[in-house]
């Protein structure tokens, strides 16, 4: 089955296009959980449990966990065994936003792919396709291409035109044409530039979407919603990290924020 | 002093623009490693022991760690206790190749910088001078940008002209002029591009570049040294990997490219 299909049927399932976000920074957990041996996958055990049911993905931003070392390492690892136990229809995203030569990024697809067990996994454009081969060769799993960064200084680059269009456009069309021969990319697009999300909605209408941003960085769920969704009101995957899972109850914010947007759909 | 100091002060009482990367694929090691409890550190303790005197620098890139989970990173500590216990003077750079947006980079920098204690790190471009905020304002600390990388396919984004200039033209200028305030930059520009480098000198009279590509890449000595050098014959850092490391004789290769660097210095 194509690698986009686990997606696409949990999302289905429960007609969700909510992923979670665990970016269980330690400094932040509270502190039941700070004192335990493994906190951040304790933490993350709790919001897994709390929030699964309206969770189409999970996505983990590594950042978070290296800054523990070795000891987040396996925190991340304990989390990914838990999830393949427990949760094995979730989506899960590697948001390590990785990519070296060639050859070196073999070292980062066994990491990712196959010692912790993701699905899917962040990639920077700027080094090319060729480089970045080793992970899409792997057709069993997703690799998403950063197009439309989400942080307010996104345009530095980003927005340098080459023939009249903005890098963040020729990103999209190469990914959707060249790189996505599989059927095995998708883009990130932040819910903070939704003119720009709609831009590429024209130029990828086939593909998957992750757009993170809303919540905590002020990008508005109805309009990522209406400039981002597929002709099958699909196609989007819509990423909420700190606002649920630093919240007073993550469940609810959970199932408020999968209603609401269900709401724009 | 600032954070460049290290670099040179090494190079110059050496006479070496050598950087030995430590690129210690557990597959590729020598039986005799693989069998230690600790290979790739048992792997680079010899390493670091048989080409510190002809090094100015040493290089590890995090994919060959990652690739065997919180075990890699472990690994990557020791060496770099054993770097910081014996080899204090010798400047350290950490092939991460990070970039994530603002806040989410403070666990690269703690991982990176504090917890493992490089001097240095290299750095995607994509999301621009603002995300990468926490990492530029470690003033005693080197963020090393990608310019114009190594591999083959290297032109496909950075090659698009906006006003009539590559992409990896408009990096080196603004991160010359503008990223580099607290003169704690350097770029990367792969030695397989001798043109682009020569061009990248003349934008940046003053930068230090850390030129990967020799040696099992391609890209000839002569032409990078001649291409790269500053007006003061230095500026440079010439890596070399796996011509090293998984040579016969590492002391001898890296005496031999320490000694061909300077005959066209």
């Amino acid at each position: 089955m194509p690698a986009t299909d686990k997606y696409n049927t949990r999302a289905g399932a429960i007609n969700s296009l909510l992923c979670v976000g665990l970016d269980s920074d330690y400094e932040k957990l509270p502190e039941r959980f700070q004192i335990l041996e493994n906190p951040q996958f304790e933490f993350n055990k709790w919001i897994i449990d709390e929030t699964a049911e309206f969770a189409a993905g999970f996505k983990i931003n590594m950042a978070f966990y290296e800054a523990r070392g070795e000891k987040g390492f396996s925190e991340i690892k304990l989390t990914m065994e838990y999830l393949i136990e427990k949760y094995s229809d979730i989506f899960t995203i590697c948001d390590a936003k990785r990519a070296d030569i060639g050859s070196t990024n073999k070292g980062y697809v066994e990491a990712i792919f196959d010692f912790m067990g993701f699905d899917a996994v962040t990639l920077h454009p700027y080094l090319g396709r060729e480089a970045l081969d080793p992970f899409l060769k792997r057709t069993d799993k997703i690799s998403i291409v950063l197009c439309r960064t989400s942080n307010p200084g996104a345009a530095e680059f980003q927005d340098l035109e080459s023939d009249g269009k903005p890098l963040w456009q020729i990103v999209a069309e190469k990914v959707d044409r060249q790189w996505n021969t599989s059927g095995n990319c998708m883009l990130v697009v932040g819910a903070t530039y939704p003119e720009e999300l709609a831009t590429v909605r024209k130029i990828a209408p086939g593909m998957t979407l992750l757009v993170p941003g809303v919540g905590a960085q002020g990008g508005s769920v109805e309009e990522a919603i209406k400039a981002g969704l597929d002709d099958q009101k699909k196609g989007l995957i819509i990423n909420s990290s700190r606002s649920i899972i630093f919240s007073k109850d993550p469940k609810e914010e959970a199932r408020k924020l999968r209603d609401e947007i269900n709401v724009y759909r």
